[in-house]
């Protein structure tokens, strides 16, 4: 039975494969609903992404938003105010026309974003400078139309998705609140899933549709290609604008206020914590925020039973009291082998070990996820050896995952075009002309995913590496999910 | 300004005007959003829910059952597949038929209740009796469009529950089953919101379509109408034989299961608890749910205020190191009084204020929610005091609210008429006819809302109360939400 639950693909071989099959036997997603790109959310990626999304809403409220819960659907004379915003949208939203048998009088969609589900009332609520800036978030589902083909957690038609809607009195404001944005980012993606990403400024042509500037944080996945985690945009006063929202400022004048919109990708972000850390053995989850972090497995015969569950209740006891989510394995059908396979699969970061050797000793015997390494410990420095343990594997993830983030440079467009072989993003001198990048996309699928956030990178050479005409700055290629 | 704050209803004179004004002006629900029937959960609402679905999804774990998230949308064949489930849904369903220009091949709606979206896998995944009970929960958003008057938080389009989908082997294992669901209700809503309800056995005509049994947890709001908070059922093999539900038992013979659906709703059990616990000032906010439970408000003159602020910041940090959720209003804008006002409309239980005078004396000004009552304490006495009374005030709303739940008996229809006009339940003999049921409803809009559960009554007369011929059972009548 044990045979089940391994994978039969390799990751570094196929990585594609190895991912649906990860999904799969470790049971995570279940892409056999009944609805074209919809997915359901099994319970080890549900607790998975609750604990991503509480990570992310305590972070967030931390730096001072609040919770709200807009409607799941928006009017269809909402959504088409902006202009860019329903022509970057319209092909992808889902309409609900009818209501039991009636047609309702205005349809209304699912929401793709939520910008024009807040903003109408954004211009009711804001009046006074001093209610800026009001900074609000929300988590639920998004649904968008995709064409694409659908890939569970990274790509479907219903997703998970925080996020914060924002106004400022100005657009320097607005521009801190984009950087506040990335710091949380930073500190949950990084920090607590390990999870390595670069911070993109993208090109005008593929802004979100109604800002003024989009950043994306891109991370490489183990088969080279991009995926996209998360955006955060400037929306400066185009929405304010068109939803007239105003607010009298200290020299009693009305202007419109500047906004953001900050959307971190649970299921995406999920996805990437699976793709990213698994190996062939299923996945590993990062400690911080593992449903189960440490399982017990008692290892007893019919003589020894007792003596053996009596240490694991023990055993178990402290370990809640250190604050750890902890599992008790006492499932009698189950041999020890079968359940540290499950376990592994799972990616469940530290095992225990309890025997009737181990016990006489005063011993415990521990196995960490990450490199399988088997280590034999006094029963009294259990504490310690957990606390460092925990932060020794996380740090193990963050370092592994880092090793992805390959970044090469390349002067031309042959040479632009071998780099791209080896995955991952390729730095080149570009003219941003928006022509030369669909050309570019036209010969080598590869895309302009944008230029490097926070600093101004120095030309490698003073002509674009795809038409040779005058570069005008650094721009990061690749191939994207 | 803070006139703004106060409540111009009183509670006990119009509960229906007093509680929209509440809802309003403690900024708990929008109901300005664009969509009929459609409301945005403000902070404060969902701050509050997130502590209700907390503490429901704790308990539910406690018991075995795990999360998952299944799709919002359901497809028309799903939905359509049980016949008396279509016929009970089928008027209050919105269906999406379009996506971007395309008509859907095949159309599908907002769920109204998930079973139809679980029960497909459900066929999937269960296969032994090993693999049984099992039991799952998941907590979203609901769509039903209500035809009848939508009032926020207790009727809308869109609502907030969590509904479980368990799968047993028996109808007895079914049964257990149901009764482990109101011991979790039982826990969560009387024991730490403080509402009290009865347990009903709905009639057979008006069970949930599809279930064999249908209980509803029903509680009687201050206008002394009913409001029904959640239901449980026992499905028996009805939706299992529908959706080929079949496990191998241990006798190797395949056999349907039997299974149950719970459902609290989270929604209205906020807007239960906003009802039934606040008072003229506001809202009054059980501690154990609460986001804020106590509020420190520093009272200073441009002397004392380094001092003062230097004291708030020492007591919120020994309450923050107890575990409670505090916070400091040091607002520079409003006044104190402003403050206490704005706390009170909030319901936020307890109250710290700051002041020299007590600071001098190493004293601590506390107030009480409930009822004003204003205490002063030794400093060093602060711990134990709000730890008994964040207790007390718990205690004390359940013994208010308990005093809601009037239910009288009545012999005779004039009787039962008579009685109603006080409000709540009136407990009848009753011949157990749907057709007498439909009589009194036309006659007194009072519905035969169920017999109680868990105990055969004793008839207190063996003539139906209503047409005079024989009495089956004692219901429970009432006008209801």
């Amino acid at each position: 039975m044990s045979e089940e639950l391994g994978l039969t693909v390799k990751k570094a071989e196929d990585f594609g494969k190895w991912y649906l099959e990860v999904i799969k036997k470790a049971e995570v997603v279940d892409t056999r609903y009944g609805v074209k790109g919809f997915q359901v959310f099994l319970p080890l990626a549900t607790l998975i992404m609750k604990e991503i999304i509480k990570s992310f809403e305590d972070e967030l409220e931390h730096k001072g938003h609040k919770p709200i819960m807009f409607p799941t659907v928006i009017p269809e004379s909402s959504l088409k105010k902006e202009a860019e915003h329903i022509k970057g949208f319209s092909s992808e939203v889902f309409w609900i026309t009818h209501a039991g048998k009636n047609k309702l009088e205005e349809k209304f969609c699912l929401r793709p974003t939520s910008e024009t589900a807040f903003y109408p009332l954004y211009s009711i609520w804001i009046r006074s400078h001093l209610q800026l800036p009001l900074k609000l978030y929300q988590t639920g589902s998004m649904f968008r139309y995709e064409t694409k083909m659908t890939k569970p957690l990274l790509r479907s038609r219903e997703f998970i998705f925080i996020e914060t809607h924002t106004a400022q009195k100005t657009f320097e404001d607005a521009e801190k609140q984009v950087k506040e944005d990335m710091e949380v980012f930073e500190k949950v993606t990084k920090e607590k899933l390990g999870i390595s990403f670069i911070l993109l400024k993208k090109p005008k042509w593929d802004k979100f549709p109604g800002a003024e500037d989009t950043y994306a944080f891109e991370t490489i996945m183990p088969d080279g290609k991009i995926l996209q985690l998360g955006t955060t945009h400037n929306l400066g006063e185009k929405f304010a604008k068109v939803f007239k929202i105003k607010y009298i400022d200290r020299d009693k004048e009305k202007k419109h206020v500047n906004q953001t919109c900050f959307g971190p990708g649970m299921s995406r972000i999920t996805g990437a914590v699976i793709g990213i850390h698994g190996d062939d053995k299923g996945l590993i989850l990062p400690p911080v925020i593992a449903p189960t972090q440490i399982v017990i497995v008692p290892i007893y015969t019919a003589n020894t039973k007792a003596k053996v569950m009596e240490k694991c209740g023990e055993i178990l006891g402290r370990i809640e009291a250190g604050g750890y989510r902890v599992h008790l394995d006492d499932r009698e059908k189950y041999t020890p082998g079968f359940k540290f396979h499950e376990w592994e699969l799972k990616g469940v970061p530290l095992r225990i070990e309890i025997g009737p050797i181990d016990i006489e000793n005063r011993k415990i015997t521990l196995v960490r996820r990450d490199f399988f390494e088997r280590i034999t410990i006094d029963e009294e420095k259990l504490e310690e050896f957990i606390l460092e343990t925990l932060d020794s594997i996380g740090f193990q993830l963050q370092k592994r995952a880092n090793e992805l983030m390959l970044i090469q440079d390349a002067k031309d467009y042959k040479n632009l075009k071998e780099k791209l072989k080896a995955g991952g993003f390729v730095r080149i001198p570009f003219c941003m002309r928006e022509s030369c990048a669909k050309k570019l996309k036209n010969e080598t699928t590869a895309e302009v995913r944008g230029t490097l956030f926070g600093k101004t990178e120095k030309l490698t050479k003073d002509k674009c590496a795809v038409c040779a005409n005058k570069a005008k700055e650094m721009v990061y290629v690749a191939k994207a999910y």
